[in-house]
């Protein structure tokens, strides 16, 4: 049993594997019903729209049955620490949810997103950890306090989808946003952009550094696939002949629990780092990506999400067939 | 590609179409599945029962598969306005919402009432027509700030279904509530009752007129179609003859953005407006019909709404019905 | 037409047959689909993890759609008594509700926990019993405020699993918990273990008596089957030679209304009445059992849950037979 916790845990030929299995469902040439009387849960600790949408809509293409919970609100309050005594505000433990859950469903995905509270414990992914230490079935990570593989697939394919197997230019930029946000969306790309052999740059003011262990990891995959990781903390300069701007907003890990702290930290940053139509002049035609959500004339200009080269649609869309394709290698097998 | 938004945009001879498709599937006579292997997305920006209920069994009944969000509770909160720096509560805006659920699903329903803060804006429809600009995919209204036409089409399914095609005495009358609500419900039924050429008797004390422009097409339609359109004020002389009582509540559009004052305004009306046995008797054995959920005792007392002619649970079933018929007219082609 | 709120309602002969239905679907020998183009509404005023998980899943296995609806959340609030006038904070009244759902949907499943403000009203079960008032369709309780029937029923089955059809020494224990919980889980298994024959012990402390009625009835059924029902308040001499140990904490039907004299009231218990290894050790080498969410290291120690004879992920399994059983029951012959 394997669970889809990091593109790290993949090898290359793995993630081409998974790639060319998502275009064969994109193309429709790929029609199996892999999940057929299977059902999947979905645990949301956080919203969503393209996870749950493209989750769903995916699961149901394959044959499957979607059962959503969320805890704390359709679903009890989870505690995910080993040997606390619950008398506290949780009602379930990890242990047992999982583990029941495993009985009903033939996989489970869930979305846990970092509490921005303590740097040091949300850094080891704790309530993602907890389920897969108790999963008896597949897990697919949603997106964690640290990663978002099923995205940074979804880009990976979408950068296929535009540029073949060429090595490019990929510039990971961070963007002000009123708030801090999680890092994981930033961790996978970065993670799996250095696994697929581009040139990276990863683009922030100083204070806004990815871990230190995940940029470790991706020099070492970038150094296996032929590419490079590269950080700049100048964004002009970062824009210069990029072929792909990837923007993301994310909080410091040094203001992890002081938020209002990060806040006055990147004042200072707001009109200098958004995306707009004068740094994209300096980049070589570069394609616009981003995640979603995204706020408008905030992380980027109305002028640049909306022109022709801006490919979040594209990206979003890719989340359905990526997804599939995971789905499809956990448990095609069954 | 056709969005459904109010009956106003469908021909008398489209309308009697759905009807007929309608009334097909309530026999059991179209078994047809237009919408397999499709995904059908329901946006809720608000409560709902038999939307949410008759969606969902509807598309599962043509063969579907349902979606469901809620923006600001399962989903991210909307941003509707174009051009906005988006550095406020806001975190997506309709422009990506709207295109990424139409590469995940092959039509969107969306409910989202008036806010019934500001009158000249919400008379618009914006929020409902920041979807229709940006959707790729077929868009049915589940109840806007201004129109309610999936209730307005199983209404007229049931008057249908009660006393044929002939043209009736059709009686939209307003009632006490403990708070203002929208009028999308009786916007909707006025002009289908108009464009169904039906005698049409709107009720309401002085100060509670619907939109101008609507009962301008109100009127228009009812000339085409051989009927008319009457406001009372009296609501027991509205109720002589009618045979048909349909029930409803709204707020004042002169009292948008205080609601206070509608309170006070229309506490008077409290003990007039209550549909009961005494008013029921002055008409020519009339139906009683509401959109539901109704307030006994406050709408409509228990002994009308118990009667034999209270056909409130009947116009009910008929939104599964006529709702089928608009998805397999937007998707049955495809 | 038949609901199923309540074991009691049932013969030993129509359990047994609900049982072997149960297991039939366990084995994987029954793989009928009696719900068929059937959808089926559930209803949850209350969170819920394995009811709501294991109905989804049991539907779509017998072939069924699901349909679910959180009243005052994604459904508008209910009122559920008769005559009242409707001016308050419910929208709408359940006589509409259910009859609605029932033009739908096939079945109803409710969840509805007590209140745990008057305990007098809450032992007549209201709002389950406002549902089947007005319910055309068969009714299937999900946990009232007396009864969990599903719970009962897996339970019975977990207890066959593991010990054949024989009596055994069966002990309900009471155990702390922060705040005062239900006591519906307690209930059915007390009604359900003496309609099954066991030797069924009660232990909690003086004060924590279950309904008299309810004691009555259990007493009536073990006499029938030719079991026994005792009750202790020695919790250690109660584990003497169990071969079950049930564990379930509840509130005080003194304190209903008055929380913080119920919390003050068990603060004496709490290490006393804990489920740990010492306790167990005086049992017949017993199984543990418990319903979940449980709070662990208080309601039962990381020892006791974790060790081989817990059995309470198959007790969470065996809802999902047990359900659809009562499912194919209420539903198959349609």
């Amino acid at each position: 049993m394997k669970h889809f916790l990091s593109t790290k845990d993949f090898t290359r030929t793995e993630i081409e594997g998974l790639l060319e299995r998502a275009f064969a469902f994109k193309r429709g040439e790929d029609t199996s019903k892999p999940l057929d009387k299977n059902s999947i849960a979905l645990v949301f600790f956080n919203p969503s729209l393209r996870t749950r949408a493209s989750m769903q809509v995916g699961i149901y293409e394959l044959g499957g049955n979607v059962v959503v919970l969320e805890p704390g609100g359709t679903s009890w309050t989870l505690e995910h620490r080993d040997g606390v005594v619950m008398d506290g505000d949780k009602t379930e433990h990890v242990a047992e949810f999982v583990r029941v859950l495993g009985r009903y469903c033939k996989a489970i995905g869930v979305r846990t997103f970092a509490a921005m509270k303590d740097w040091e414990a949300e850094r080891l992914d704790p309530v993602l950890n907890a389920f897969a230490k108790h999963a008896d079935v597949p897990l697919i990570n949603l997106e964690s306090a640290m990663h978002h593989p099923c995205q940074a697939l979804a880009d990976m394919m979408t950068i296929r989808e535009r540029f073949g197997e060429k090595s490019k230019r990929v510039v990971l930029t961070w963007a002000w946003h009123p708030k801090p946000l999680p890092m994981a969306v930033s961790n996978s790309f970065a993670l799996a952009a250095a696994q697929a052999g581009h040139t990276l740059v990863i683009a922030h003011p100083k204070g806004y550094e990815l871990d230190d262990e995940l940029m470790n990891d991706a020099r070492m995959f970038a150094a296996h696939a032929g590419g490079s990781v590269e950080v700049m903390h100048d964004v002009d300069a970062a824009f210069d002949g990029a072929h792909i701007i990837y923007a993301k907003s994310w909080g410091s890990k040094n203001f992890y629990g002081a938020p209002e702290k990060d806040i006055a930290e990147r004042a200072a940053y707001r009109e200098k780092w958004i995306i707009d139509a004068a740094k994209m002049r300096r980049t070589d035609d570069a394609v616009f990506m981003h995640c979603l959500p995204v706020r408008r004339n905030v992380i980027v200009t109305d002028e640049v999400i909306d022109a022709a080269n801006s490919i979040v649609i594209d990206e979003a869309e890719n989340r359905l067939h990526a997804q599939k394709a995971v789905m499809a290698m956990l448990l095609g097998e069954n």
